[in-house]
């Protein structure tokens, strides 16, 4: 199925208030026959919130974007991501430069974790973090078994991070969300079905973290504290000078996404312990390059400020799913990519590009400019000349859905980093695939891996052993590389 | 011995000529009686030329440095040092960006190694060249069984390069020296006693690799090919455009320097396979801060090219060995530091300052005002106003010897990264123990771990998990983290 595309097309004037209940948000219009109306089983029996969702076909323009009621505890935001490192300031240092989230705190053994090293990124805006940790020696952590309550990540496992980084390499660890109270949360989902990973445990200043297993090896974290706390992360961090370190704009994560084998029963397992409504979900090889194909779905808390996309690889096609080209790269499920947004994503941009040969993230070269000639034809409404030919200096490639949204879109070279954009008021979430102008145009296309956003932009960054590991491959870089071609030199 | 101070006093005028074959290439000056003659054992049987060394006292001032005449196989100079890394990507990322080496190739994925993902950094004078390689994921590597020869360092392995980041974080695995012939240098250190850690390969291009081993899980490579060849790094490299990477001026390798338990015994093995000469020792406890302490030995080739530093711990002094701690926290025996060599110190330094915060590498903070006032004193007749205002401004520690010597110093804050320079004309090696007069006058002597250099500037950098494992405890460092207490913010 190389040449069936289906448009999923996204809502182009998203309310900003909720009004009822509605589960799915993205109406699929397809174009061909095959459409699926796939159930989403649930293990869950208690809860009749959540329904076995169906998805419309069409037609659910106006009906709006109405908030739920169905979180089994509640869910604030994003808090962090952890990625387990075998080195963590250089994990920390290089995010740091090449991506423009400054260094805001630490915790290693010369602040008295003897345990684990581990350091935190922030965003000015202060919602967006990283949190990259490694273990000390094995034979420093064994003489140091007393001092075992000196880590600050209670849950840190000195033995546990060294096998996933020899699985996985560098590799988000823990997906942690603020909860309103995480023991709450662990027992809620573990009673609901979760399998425990982490028992509550407290922290000084009213800190509480608990886990449970998420996928894979990733575990889904719930962090709870109180408001107004002067604790910038976690108690025991301490903080470090940032001040002049480049901020490039990055504000927060939109989504982020997983890989499974299996994304109905890791749907289903989910939304059954966490109670998350499906925000959307987008059916396999309508999505994405026409070659490669998935089948995701998008759950959300109750507000939609946590999202977490699904996505599971769909066979057959003429080139192999990107998700399980991903999966088999990986090892196994983990966390595809973090998708992050920002309010100037060619300013973002211009900053991350400029320190692409000096060892940050490297995108690929621009198109020829014959794309973007093409371009002023199709989203010259939209686009001022400046921002195109700023578009053609970043190498920015630029879609656009029937309802007018344009999406931004840059590639790594080789690498899972990709850049989108939607207008404002367009909707969040993943993906859209909206690239038929293209192809039709013969323009290249580099995949559907847009990234709408609520806010006016959003940044992708494809992770999950990014930067050393057979990125070339991975998900829609396969597309891009052999699209590239053309291109390059 | 916590106020035994000894001073290694090093020649102030080392001629360029090499005259004749004299091995003790250093003047050891006791202020105490206690000066030891430590004899080198040897395995050797064979070899008239290396001879069991003592070392004068005093009074070889004027002998000059001549060469010698005793490898048992021809050593050019250093070809790179080889990280072994689970993240490839983002540790030649932040050591580029930190320490100003432009990348330069590299052997991935999508350049067809489908083994392992290996990054080169390379300086403008091509002169210092790092490596980092991390291997690619367990199920892609057995898939892909069959493509085991894609792999560009025939020498790399997987599952090894997993135990060993597993065991020792990010660390140098291999250093590697050009020499005129591998097989003949890897057969002739076998036959010598070497112990065979990979036998040798030719690769394209006339290329020849073959290893043995040097210390704990570091190896010795050797790497042979024709002059004028076209290969920039190795066959199977694909070099990168670093057009516009700025390069902070570090030249070369000055020496690199290993942490041993039983130096005798280690420098007995290395010298006796290689047939490299002691280009000088130095006691323990005479050397450094007066209260942690090693013995050290410097093995040179004939030319001098390739300088390599051996470490043992000395015990019973008021603090721990420094090389103790090392060898608990690396878990064994290991590549300490890497000294470089920089043509402009100070230009250097500032640029690796500019980035500390950014997510490279973070230097102590300048000491105090009155610091620079003592300098002024000790150093004014050497060092312009314009050269002590800007060690003020980078927090550069000055010291001295009797014949004139000036030492300039920076230490990480927390890290292993120390940074020297010695006037031209004084000798390289390592160390230098004159760090009396600041202790006499009451100013802060952060220990002895300078760098000198035949040319005019050196940068040590300390490495072995370096960055986020128990850095402050390394070394000098932990020396440095309690002198520095009182500057801290």
């Amino acid at each position: 199925m190389t040449t069936g595309h289906a448009q999923l097309v996204v809502h182009a004037n998203r309310p900003s208030s909720k009004l009822c209940t509605i589960r799915t948000r993205c109406t699929l219009r397809p174009r061909h026959a095959n459409t699926v109306h796939r159930p989403i089983p649930t293990l869950r029996k208690t809860n009749t919130v959540y329904p076995t969702a169906t998805f419309a076909v069409a037609g659910s323009e106006g009906d709006g974007f109405p908030s739920t009621d169905t979180d089994r505890f509640d869910v604030l935001d994003f808090h962090h991501v952890e990625f387990w490192c075998a080195d963590a300031a250089s994990a920390a240092g290089r995010f740091s430069f090449g991506l423009g989230v400054p260094l805001a705190a630490q915790s290693v053994i010369t602040t008295g974790n003897s345990v684990h090293a581990s350091h935190v990124l922030r965003s000015r805006t202060g919602s967006l973090t990283f949190l990259f940790s490694a273990p000390y020696a094995r034979h420093c952590t064994a003489a140091a078994a007393a001092a075992a309550a000196t880590a600050t990540v209670p849950s840190f496992s000195a033995d546990g991070a060294r096998r996933f980084t020899s699985d996985y390499g560098v590799a988000v660890r823990a997906l942690a969300v603020r909860v309103a109270d995480a023991a709450e949360a662990f027992w809620a989902s573990v009673n609901a079905g979760a399998r425990p990973a982490f028992a509550p445990a407290e922290l000084s200043h009213g800190f509480v973290m608990a886990e449970v297993e998420l996928f894979g090896d990733t575990v889904l974290r719930f962090v709870s504290y109180p408001d107004g706390t002067k604790v910038s992360f976690l108690p025991g961090f301490e903080d470090v000078a940032s001040s002049g370190s480049p901020d490039f704009g990055l504000t927060r994560f939109d989504h982020i996404a997983g890989a499974v084998p299996d994304l109905a029963s890791v749907a289903s397992y989910v939304a059954g312990f966490t109670g998350f409504h499906e925000f959307s979900d987008f059916t396999g090889h309508k999505v994405g390059t026409g070659e490669s194909a998935l089948n995701g779905v998008v759950l959300a808390n109750n507000e939609d400020t946590v999202l977490l996309t699904l996505l599971e690889p769909v066979h057959g096609t003429k080139r192999r799913s990107q998700v399980q080209t991903f999966l088999d790269h990986h090892g196994g499920p983990g966390v595809q990519h973090l998708a992050m947004a920002s309010d100037d994503l060619l300013g973002t941009l211009r900053e991350i590009r400029a320190r692409s040969s000096l060892g940050g993230f490297e995108l690929l070269p621009p198109p020829p400019p014959r794309y973007y000639d093409g371009l002023r034809q199709l989203a010259g409404d939209v686009l001022s000349e400046e921002q195109i030919k700023e578009c053609q200096e970043l190498g920015v490639l630029v879609d656009r859905d029937d309802h007018g949204g344009v999406v931004l879109q840059v590639f790594t070279k080789a690498a899972n980093l990709a850049f989108g954009v939607y207008p404002k008021d367009t909707v969040r979430g993943e993906p859209a695939g909206i690239q038929e102008r293209w192809i039709r145009d013969g323009a290249p296309s580099r995949g559907a891996w847009a990234q709408p956003s609520g806010s006016c932009a959003a940044i992708k960054l494809w992770c999950s052993r990014p930067w050393e590991r057979p990125t070339g491959l991975y998900d829609v870089s396969s597309v891009v590389a052999s699209l590239a071609l053309p291109w390059a030199g």
